[in-house]
């Protein structure tokens, strides 16, 4: 993150803490300020404010139109939390955790309707936003589904996972952008441009999250490296192993996967160890510099001063080095 | 309903059957399909269609207006229905129950996104729309919270009632005829008018709703007669006995409310004959009287013609004359 990048980062958190959402009944308003105050990277907001820059100078006048896409993003966290059943988010409980389900779902569907709310006085083409902004919420929620589908399958392939990720995670990083530049009423094809520089980060953003869970440094990574190993997610890099493991190497995967007992340390070593064999962490990071060359490609197609698309080529740098 | 309402809500329907509300993945979207092809009043839409009458002839050309109310209306079921526990609705079951809860929060959130979509495209003034619309899908969530929160509570005040059915049912109602007002861009005026007007009969219509539980004719009532009682749910009979009755007829009431084996049909009968003997059918009957008297008071102020308003005063009369 770059000096910039933090200014306006800290315009986000500064005006997330100035809104109200509603007051009464506390019930559903409480647990709405708590998740948004758990704070996050606000990756969302600040694309929407670096797209914006790009063709303007003033931010903070779409301050609002930015955080709209924080509180849909938290809407779908607080949503999938209940169904993956997950007890931490951000270190915190998760708000079906903290309250209950039935808090959870109700708080998250007047978050959908905020989000809604924050965008209505939107400079710009109002119409276009909202048609854009459902297209990409709509998908998200297939995203949602086809995970939970994948849970249940024998076998995913390698582009209906990516498909998956696209729709669940990259899709609103690309709306993110290209609402930045429709508020900016700049040109639709700059914003096409930004919706897929988005996307194709946004996938290599999900493909580097599935590496660090696997080879993250612990110390720095903040959750247990390894879960999704223990969990038997399917991952690229899971989904990679079970297409090209052989013989024994696959036996011994499988026999891993079936086990319901076992030592999570020991299943973590040995999985790496498969891993390791196949060459998957190399192959998953030549997935993912595919997707962020493919989005360096669609930025540098942009119609705007060079220098001005400095500041989204160092996101995009911070993404690809980060390393929790 | 007259024959102009029934034209109406078979154009509604024949909409709802043609409407693709996305395909892939099924199971995010074939609940949607399903919900909505489980049929109901359908008084919304037909709410819309009413107003917009009032000023345009054209309905036909906002029935996806219209039926983004209904969408809406049946996502508030899809997710209510999972908080309640419902295991049918409709006759049919519920979405949670025929799918799983899952499910039902994701394709609710869905049908949410798509009751924003019907809008999109509406004449009129768009962001007007959409506030007005916020503002009441915001409301029904706060509706949701206060009656959820009612179960919890020893005791709920009349007014405390009143307020939770106004959000949770009548403002919804209101909103209808409004939008079909703003969809014709009549005045402002005219607009709040018919929204006072639906809210008021909204609130009739719900008092209906707890009479008809008690005092229904099984034969047509389509629900058991006595599912409140058995439930204790506090419904304006129940806080009104409880608000009136008086030592001895207070302290069955409680017994009878505090136990947790009974017989069903013992304790209706037990009950019901409490609440006869404080008149509450006859008060219930004057409150929900009292505020279809004011409905009409606000359609009386309306600055159209006189008959053209009979189709409202004709719906107005066939919630208070309903049996079911």
């Amino acid at each position: 993150m770059t000096e910039n990048h933090l200014e306006l980062i800290r315009l986000i958190n500064d005006r997330i803490e100035q809104l109200n959402y509603g007051n009464c009944p506390n019930e559903l308003y409480e647990p709405i300020k708590y998740i948004m105050s758990l704070g996050g990277k606000r990756m969302r907001p600040l694309l929407v404010l670096l797209a914006y820059k790009l063709f303007k100078d003033n931010p903070e006048s779409v301050l609002n139109e930015a955080i709209a896409v924080e509180v849909f993003h938290n809407f779908t966290l607080v949503h999938d939390d209940i169904m993956d059943n997950a007890p931490l988010r951000r270190g915190k409980k998760t708000v079906h955790e903290k309250w209950n389900a039935n808090t959870a779902i109700l708080s998250g569907d007047v978050m959908m309707v905020k989000a809604y709310e924050y965008l209505l006085n939107a400079p710009g083409d109002l119409k276009a936003i909202l048609k854009s902004f459902n297209e990409c919420a709509a998908g998200v929620c297939e995203g949602q589904q086809f995970d939970m589908n994948f849970e249940k399958l024998e076998q995913v392939k390698e582009e209906e996972y990516i498909d998956m990720i696209r729709l669940k995670t990259a899709i609103l990083l690309g709306f993110s952008l290209k609402l930045g530049a429709m508020l900016a009423q700049a040109d639709s094809s700059d914003a096409d441009l930004l919706y897929d520089f988005g996307v194709k980060i946004g996938i290599g953003f999900q493909l580097k999250d599935d590496l660090l869970d696997v080879y993250g440094d612990q110390a720095k990574f903040g959750k247990q490296v390894g879960g999704d190993i223990i969990s038997n997610k399917k991952t690229f890099l899971l989904i990679k192993a079970l297409e090209l493991a052989k013989n024994e190497q696959l036996e011994e995967l499988e026999h891993w996967l079936s086990l319901e007992d076992f030592n999570s340390e020991e299943k973590v070593s040995a999985v790496t160890q498969i891993f390791d064999s196949i060459g998957i962490q190399q192959l998953t990071r030549e997935k993912m510099d595919e997707y962020f060359q493919q989005g360096f490609e669609a930025l540098e197609k942009l119609n705007i001063d060079k220098a001005k698309k400095q500041s989204l080529r160092a996101f995009a740098e911070y993404l690809i080095d980060r390393e929790k």
